[in-house]
Parts: C-alpha cells; sequence; structure tokens
C-alpha cells in the first residue's frame, strides 16, 4: 500500500506531530481503553438492536436522554455533521422562509448559510469592541432590536467567542421571552462550561432555549460530533426533529456516536475529579503567563472562558501571524491566530507537562521581543447592509457594479465572515481585508483573489 | 465506566452478532493493517499540513484526484455527511429557488428535502413497475417531459434503485444534453459497479454530470462516507462548491476522510484481483439459489446490480418480513425486507464462508414452505401531486381537510417515501400503508400513527 495515504500521513503526525494546543479536546491523549477495537469493528447501520438516530426509541433514545440529564436540558439530540447540522436545523425549526431573524454580527458563517438557504431577513446586533477583539452581545440592544422589529422570530447569539467572550444569556433570554422569541446559543466552543464553576455559566442553564454544543471541541469526542440541546415551550419540537434529518446523513456513522455517549459518560464518571484537576492547572498557568513582559494574556473569569488562552502581540510589535510561526517553530500548534493575537485551546485531557512546556516557550519568545511597539489594532469593521444574501445571489452584475459581494469573505480559523453577500465593501473593510494580506492571511472568498477583484 | 454505552454494545454486537448481508461494505472484516491506529490518535483538526476539506490545496486535493482518477470523473469531493449531503449540495448546485426539476418519484427521501428547501416544482418521472418493484426510469419519458417542461434545470434519477435495477444512464444523459440540462444520478448503491463487468456500467462511465456513491454501502469505508464526482460543462462547479460547503460540516472528520482515501487506495492496489473473485463467488452463489423451490431469486445482468441478492417470497406464501425474521433467526442479518422480498447486500470483503452459509440456511428455509400461494403484490401505489412540499408545509389546515399529506410517509429502509408533502393520500396509497402496518413494518411519518390520522 503507498505510503502517502491520508491515513499514513496522520499516524505520522501523531508520532511526530507538534502538541495540540487547539481542537479536539482529546488532545489524541484519551485513555487506552477507549475505542481500544478497531473502529471498522463497530461501524454497523440500523439495524435490529441499533435504533435509528432520525426516530430514536432505543439504545440512541437512552444515549441521548444520558446526555440530557449531564446538561440539564429537557431534551439533547446527538449532532454527527458537527454543530454546522445542528445551526442549519435550529434556524430552520424557528423561522419561516424569508422571514426574520436577529443574529449576532460575529457568528460563524453556518448560520450566515442558514440565512442564504432560508432567504431570512437579518437584523444584526453587532458585539462590544474588546480592545479590538468582538466582545459580548448586550442584553439591552437585543430587547431594542426586538422592540423596534416585531416580525423578528428568533434571537442567535454565539457565546462564548473563539476568544472566550461570554454574553448575558440569562438577560438575553428574558428579554427575548418576553416577545415570545426563542433564542438559539452557538455554544460551539463552550461544551466544557457546565462542568467547573472557573468556567463562566453555560447557555443551558441561562435558559436559552436551543443550544449547540461542538463537543469535539474541548471535550473527548470525535471531530464533527455536537450536541443540540432544547428546553421551553417556544420550539416547534417536531419541525426541529424533521430539521434535523434533512441536515443530517440518513446513514450516520455508529462510530461518531458511540464517541459521542463515551464522552458523555466519562464525564459523568470522572468529570468532577477531572475538572477540579484541571481548573488548579489552569490558574497556575495563568500566574505563570502573568509574568510575560511584552506579550500578554487575557484574563479569564464571569465574562471569559479560561480554556481559551489568548496571547495578545500588539505591545510587542509582532503580528499573531508571527507569535504563531514561533509557538510552530518550538514544537507547539496553536489553535488560530489574528492580526494581534494567538488562541490556544487547552482541555482537561492535555498532557500532565503541557503546561509548563507552553510557559517555558512563550517566556523565552518574550524575552527575545522589544516591546513598547503599540501596532494599531483593528476591530472587525462594520460592513454595511444592503440587501438579503438571498438577493444578492441572483443579482451579481449589480452588486459588481455597487461593490456589494456576494459571497463571504472571511478567514479561517475564525469562519466569522467579513463580509456577507448583500454587504457593502466599504473602504474601511477593504483596508481590513488587506491588512490581514499584508500579514499573510489566506482570505477567502473569490471575489478577494481575483485579478478583477473588486477590492 | 458503565456498560450500558453504545461503544459496549457496538463491541458485543462484533463478538456475537448475526453475519451482516447488509451495509457497511467492509463487513467489519478488513485486513489487520487497515486502522490499527487508535481513531482518537489521528482525530486532528485543519491545522497546517493537513489542508481544508473546504478549499482543499494539499493531501486532500491530492486524495480527491486520486478518487477522481480511479472513476474516470473530472473532479471528485470526499463527502463526509454521508450521500445526503452530496444530495442537497448537487441540487442546490444545479436549481435555483423555486425552480423546476425533473425527479425519478422512486427516489430517495433527502432529495425530497432538496425540493422543499429550495421550493422547487418537480416533474415526477415514475420507474418501470418490475413485477411489484420499482424498475427502470425511461430515457424516452425523461425526453417527453423536458421538451413538455422547457423550464426544468435538471434532472435526478436513483440508479441502481435498492433492488438493484439500473436505468439507461447513458440514454438519459444524452437526451437531458440536448436540452442543455445536467443529470444527478444517486448511484449511492453503485460505487463498487465500475470495478466489475459483472455489474451494470456505472453513471460515471454512462456521462451523468453529477454521480453520487455512498462508499459505506458497498466499498470497505466507513459509514457516513460518500464520494461526489462531476464532469463536463453543465455544472455550476463554483456553486456546488459553495454548497458542499453550506451541508457538510465545518470540522469534518480527518478519521472519516482516511477512511475514505484508504478504501479508495485499496481498490486502487487490490481491486483487480478481488474484484474478480468476487464475481466468480457471485456467479456460483446464483447458480445454488437457482435450485430453491418456493422462494427465488431475481437474476443479474446488464439492468440489474448482481451484488444485491433479492430473495422474493410471494410464490412461497410468506411475507417478506417473515422471511426477514426466519434469516434472523438463523444468523444472518438481511439489509431489509419489504412486502414480498428481502434484500441482502453482498461485497467483496464477504468471508469466504458466508455464501455457502446463506445457500444453506435459504434452502432449509425454502424447504419447509408450501408454496404455490402466489399473493397478491402490491406496487408503491401513484400518489396525486397537489401542490409543492413547502406549499404544503405553510397550509396545514387545506391539507388536512382534503386528505393531502404535509410531512413525508415511508418506511425506512428503504427510505423512498409512499407520499410526499403536496400529495394527495388517494384510497389506493391507503391501502398499501395499511397493507404495510399489516405486515408488520413501521410506517414513518406522524399522520399515520396519530390516533386521529387522516389514513
Amino acid at each position: 500500500m503507498r505510503d502517502d495515504t491520508l491515513y499514513k500521513k496522520l499516524c505520522e503526525h501523531y508520532e511526530n506531530g507538534a502538541y495540540p494546543f487547539h481542537m479536539p479536546g482529546h488532545k489524541r491523549n484519551i485513555p487506552k481503553e477507549l475505542f481500544s477495537i478497531n473502529p471498522y469493528k463497530i461501524d454497523i447501520t440500523e439495524i435490529d438492536g441499533f435504533d435509528d438516530l432520525h426516530h430514536p426509541e432505543g439504545c440512541i433514545k437512552q444515549a441521548q436522554e444520558r446526555a440530557a440529564k449531564l446538561y440539564g436540558a429537557d431534551e439533547t439530540y446527538f449532532l454527527i455533521n458537527g454543530c454546522t447540522g445542528g445551526i442549519l436545523a435550529a434556524v430552520r425549526a424557528c423561522t419561516q422562509t424569508g422571514g426574520r431573524i436577529l443574529l449576532a454580527r460575529n457568528s460563524h458563517k453556518s448560520v450566515y448559510n442558514a440565512v442564504l438557504i432560508n432567504q431570512l431577513r437579518p437584523v444584526y446586533v453587532w458585539p462590544e469592541d474588546k480592545d479590538g477583539l468582538a466582545g459580548e452581545i448586550s442584553a439591552s440592544e437585543v430587547r431594542k432590536a426586538l422592540e423596534e422589529n416585531r416580525d423578528i422570530s428568533c434571537v442567535f447569539i454565539t457565546s462564548p467567542t473563539y476568544e472566550g467572550y461570554v454574553s448575558d444569556i440569562k438577560a438575553i433570554s428574558e428579554a427575548a421571552h418576553e416577545y415570545g422569541v426563542p433564542v438559539i446559543v452557538d455554544e460551539a466552543h463552550g461544551a466544557h462550561m457546565k462542568f467547573h464553576g472557573i468556567f463562566p455559566e453555560s447557555a443551558v442553564e441561562a435558559g436559552a432555549d436551543i443550544v449547540i454544543n461542538g463537543i469535539h471541541k474541548t471535550l473527548p469526542s470525535l471531530t464533527q460530533t455536537a450536541l443540540l440541546h432544547v428546553q421551553g415551550n417556544l420550539v416547534d419540537r417536531k419541525k426541529l426533529g424533521q430539521s434535523l434529518s434533512i441536515f443530517q446523513s440518513s446513514s450516520p456513522s455508529y462510530v461518531l456516536m458511540a464517541a459521542i455517549d463515551y464522552a458523555m459518560t466519562y464525564i459523568c464518571h470522572e468529570g468532577v475529579q477531572l475538572y477540579n484537576h484541571y481548573s488548579e492547572r489552569l490558574k497556575i498557568l495563568y500566574d505563570k503567563l502573568a509574568g510575560l513582559d511584552n506579550l500578554y494574556v487575557l484574563p479569564y473569569g464571569s465574562g471569559r472562558d479560561a480554556s481559551k488562552i489568548v496571547v495578545c502581540t500588539d505591545r510587542a510589535g509582532i503580528s499573531g501571524h508571527e507569535l504563531y510561526d514561533m509557538l510552530v517553530n518550538a514544537g507547539i500548534m496553536p489553535e488560530m491566530s489574528s492580526l494581534y493575537h494567538v488562541v490556544l485551546m487547552t482541555s482537561a485531557w492535555d498532557n500532565e507537562d503541557a503546561y509548563e512546556g507552553l510557559v517555558k516557550i512563550l517566556c523565552d519568545i518574550d524575552a527575545g521581543l522589544a516591546g513598547g511597539a503599540s501596532c494599531e489594532k483593528y476591530t472587525y469593521p462594520k460592513a454595511e447592509y444592503v440587501m438579503p444574501m438571498s438577493e444578492a445571489e441572483r443579482a451579481k452584475e449589480k452588486c459588481a457594479a455597487e461593490s456589494i459581494a456576494t459571497e463571504m469573505i472571511y478567514i479561517y480559523p475564525p469562519g466569522i465572515p467579513i463580509v456577507v453577500p448583500g454587504e457593502r465593501i466599504t473602504e474601511e473593510v477593504r483596508a481590513f481585508i488587506n491588512e490581514l494580506k499584508d500579514k499573510g492571511y489566506k482570505v477567502m472568498g473569490e471575489t478577494v483573489q481575483q485579478e478583477d477583484s473588486i477590492l
């Protein structure tokens, strides 16, 4: 068999690759007894006795009920097409074609895809500017938007953000519920928050109606697995179930479903001990990183999730991309970088010596930096809304003539669109994209790359 | 750790379960060196050097090119949300919202979901009645429909069917291409057909524009994996790529992608030998099964895929469900049954002694049957089209008053809707559904199960 298969390349990376300060949360470091069997041996289809994800009545239903109990939700669905499938289904369940949605503008591209295929007309709320990063969504702005747009049928919030900022989901849910409107929270990056007090309150506890958790991101489950929790009586559960069946394979993987169930069971049994230990280690890590001179690390607390180590570079005179490269050279693979910061993801499954190694490497890098440079920081600029996404797709010539985007422009990760189809590419947007390109980022969205680009 | 996890239940089934005459095609019987590593160890995210399924430029692009070469397609995409994701994307790429699609009515529910979310107005072609089973779609009927409906933007055909019947994709493609319209073939059950002359011609060879192969169904890949092939210049490739990104997780599983690549590489290297041996074994199997007295097996040839053993029960005076139960009791798990037949799926990865065992068991069952009963065979009845699916979803009261379905009614497998939302539930449909229920089938679609059912 040839040596350049993806499988061989992945095996080689396991042996010799950089340490993963990125997802998945299992960090390729899970107990030996987990999946000791070859995955093909447990890869089946919906035969007698093994239930059906799309109409669960047996062992899958029971596994979902265990997950619901762990999270305190009314009902929980296993997702095998990632958070993507859950987001598409949740938005479809809570809207009518052509309807209105209140949307945190710093959301992932998958919700914009949901807006597109349902031809929704979004009302945006923009996050607070946290010194160049997207911070929380204000509950009073949500209330104001609901008051001004009585045809909004649901609120969609992303919390925590990639950098760990959370919104006050309790206050947002209270506001939305006063208007009889359900709240969907993309909590893809917060599946672990429920399990220790060091983390902010989880969205299920805060009263959101639908919460989507990407359990591969911070928990020991396989990539592409997620959970969708639902509670309360504002969501049409039948339409939600139908929508999940639309966007998820009719041949769901039992390997992925078994991984979800195993992660849940694992946390049920050993979660308290694991998360106590993990939170202690995190506190020590943050204490040590507080001693950096030129780089600096964002603090954690009720407003930010401690699991994400955000190292800022703007006072050290280097870009996020430069720090990223230095870390990779030192044997650490970060989750992502942006103009002036790097995100390092931790989990309860990190190696015991991983944090010591990280501190040493960051201190060494820090000692070699000049500091005092204080770069100008860019925030995601606010693109101007002109027309719905679905309309822009049909009016390509008009859009080209008027500098209106016809496809999403973004870097990945984080996958949050800088410009959405139907938004005008203003001078401010143009400058931001050029800055990203200058700093070495690959900007997605073909209009950006073409010779005859409108940028 | 508790013993009732899905993982433990699957391991137990591997040890003690019935022999799988069902998908996946690897039959839990793959060479030891394949995935000998724990899957968590190779479960990563889009880190440097590992490409991005949604914008492939490196190792994923190369793996996709190897698959394209194997199938003779212009381009091939890896699918990690099953054929479902590929079907949703293909239909979106080839239509405009509210447009018209020519659709083989015996298609899988996922294409009806594509019709629903794109608000399409379908024109149906019905398959030939093969003695109670859905047979081929006539190319001349496709041509007639295209002539009568000049606004059709694509043709969607399912071939082979669950029972292995293929359509003349070459003639259908020629007809469609005369009208400048692309042909999408759901060849979920025919990923193996390319690899030996005992099987009918594959849809890529026959000139279809988009072909979707469920490679877990008959090849040695993990469940939920599939391929989408594209060729020619009738498909908007950019819209196709965007559509695939909409319906597939933005965190695709490297375990699933590695499994796809491994299956392709495996067949590249050992396919000729494996398929020669397999076809010889199949011929012997069919010869031996020709000796049954009361049950009978459908023949194979250019019009039917030999890999699917279809055992008919109508002349033996028992239902498909009864034969299914007899087989399960004898230690064989079939893929599915319907009113008067059972489908057994074979693959090149079946155990060497599996076919001998099947022959013995079927002969024993056959010897115990009376025969000569000659049951009345039911065909899928033709429900009457009243309104588009998307309209039926919004007009629930009117539909209830006029016996029009508002959700799909089907048994799974095969997952082909008996009634689609917007179709009238005629007396003939009612009788067919009652017959299915009488024979012990679980009919999906809530209207069927409710006390105040319109059925």
